[in-house]
């Protein structure tokens, strides 16, 4: 992928959508500055704990990720009725990716002809997870469109950016019945294999963990080069991988 | 990927260079129907026994394709000799990769500016193995550009067309000493990988083994999903992933 004006690295991010919460993992090769509201730089927190926890990862153009990601911090008027709305106001999580997708537009609106005339593609995606008080726990894909998808049960994860080189180990073992810490382990083998094979996407990583019903996060953490366990997984993976090609018995096809 | 014009649908190919001799494998989900030398869709086999074995698999536009194989088979014209030269009368593995590409080149002049006018790309890439009498066995990957590289004792492995799904496994586990029956299960785990994360990449497959200085094919077989033993590993390969991540101990991060 070409480095586009204003742009980033290349991205991965996976979120699961199990039946016990949500894990979100990103990856934090660009180091995006500071902005207004964020602890990490492709993982954006908007908590308001014991009423809403919203989680948004981002990949594509960094320009126009964090003019999306202040823009749903510091509010969107509704042109019709002049209200203001921001990622804490918004009354539900379809809402809410219904203000990022308006938001994305209306960047398009404004960036989009300048962005076509340098020949940069206008392209950015969100995954967007979370829960309100009362309200059911949802995980969204947002397009460069502003149009969204949601997981259900039967489609248990959602990725952004590189994404394939950690699609097959999701399609074997993701379900909407994992375990929290499963969805753990998963989503970082899952990282492991795009990091080991796209030098572009790289630690540290961050990780977040959501318990359903609990309008809190309950894990947030980054993990380095040094993290013992995402360590011991790097290489108890490579491993198992190596051991479980070499237990397949050889094609008796005369070679 | 757009469907592109005179195009085929996604490709997978992969080549294996091992110290024992060279392991091709191509899917076939576009049935590129009959050309004047192969038995096989986007892998064609150039054999005089005892002499020479040169292989292609191609990737990208079909159009292309074709047109690249009918011309190295056909011959072509030596603008200051006025020599002909074909597949079956190059020298060398390296004489048969800038065959190849200039034959590129010489189709971008001829269609390039009609299929940019098309908004069609002009998009190819090729795997190109094999080995002469008294020559060196070589692998090479080429480009839409007709420029190429070659696989060497550090990077054994070449792929195109859809390559990412199977890349971790060949990144952990494929080296320049893989035996040859070692080699035939990882590209076919890899195949899996890309069958079972992208529908457009579509079985049968086609698997050729030459073993090094016999200057002949050792073997070449269309496996098919009645195949016993693909079936064999891809339902392995299923169980052993799922296994291994369960294995990996849970993180003691208070989730």
């Amino acid at each position: 992928m070409r480095d586009w004006s204003g742009g980033t690295a290349m991205t991965y991010c996976v979120g699961l959508y199990l039946e016990d919460g949500l894990v979100m993992l990103a990856d934090t090769r660009t180091n995006a500055g500071v902005d207004n509201i964020a602890t990490f730089s492709k993982m954006h927190v908007f908590e308001k704990p014991g009423e809403r926890v919203i989680v948004a990862m981002t990949a594509g153009n960094l320009a126009i990720s964090q003019a999306v990601v202040n823009m749903i911090t510091e509010g969107v008027e509704d042109p019709e009725t002049g209200h203001i709305e921001t990622i804490y106001t918004v009354p539900s999580m379809f809402r809410a990716a219904q203000l990022v997708g308006d938001t994305i537009r209306k960047i398009y609106k404004t960036d989009g002809e300048a962005m076509q005339a340098q020949n940069v593609r206008f392209d950015v995606s969100i995954i967007l997870g979370g829960q309100l008080k009362g309200r059911t726990m949802r995980l969204f894909h947002i397009y460069s469109a502003g149009n969204f998808i949601q997981a259900t049960a039967d489609t248990p994860f959602l990725q952004i950016g590189e994404n394939k080189y950690g699609k097959p180990i999701l399609d074997r073992a993701a379900t909407h019945q994992t375990a929290l810490t499963d969805g753990i382990k998963l989503c970082l083998v899952s990282m492991d294999s795009t990091l080991r094979s796209n030098l572009t996407v790289g630690l540290p990583v961050d990780l977040l963990v959501y318990k359903k019903d609990s309008f809190q996060v309950a894990m947030q953490r980054r993990i380095g080069e040094d993290d013992p366990y995402f360590k011991m997984i790097r290489q108890r993976w490579s491993s198992a991988l190596r051991k479980a090609y070499r237990a397949i018995p050889a094609p008796d096809w005369g070679v």
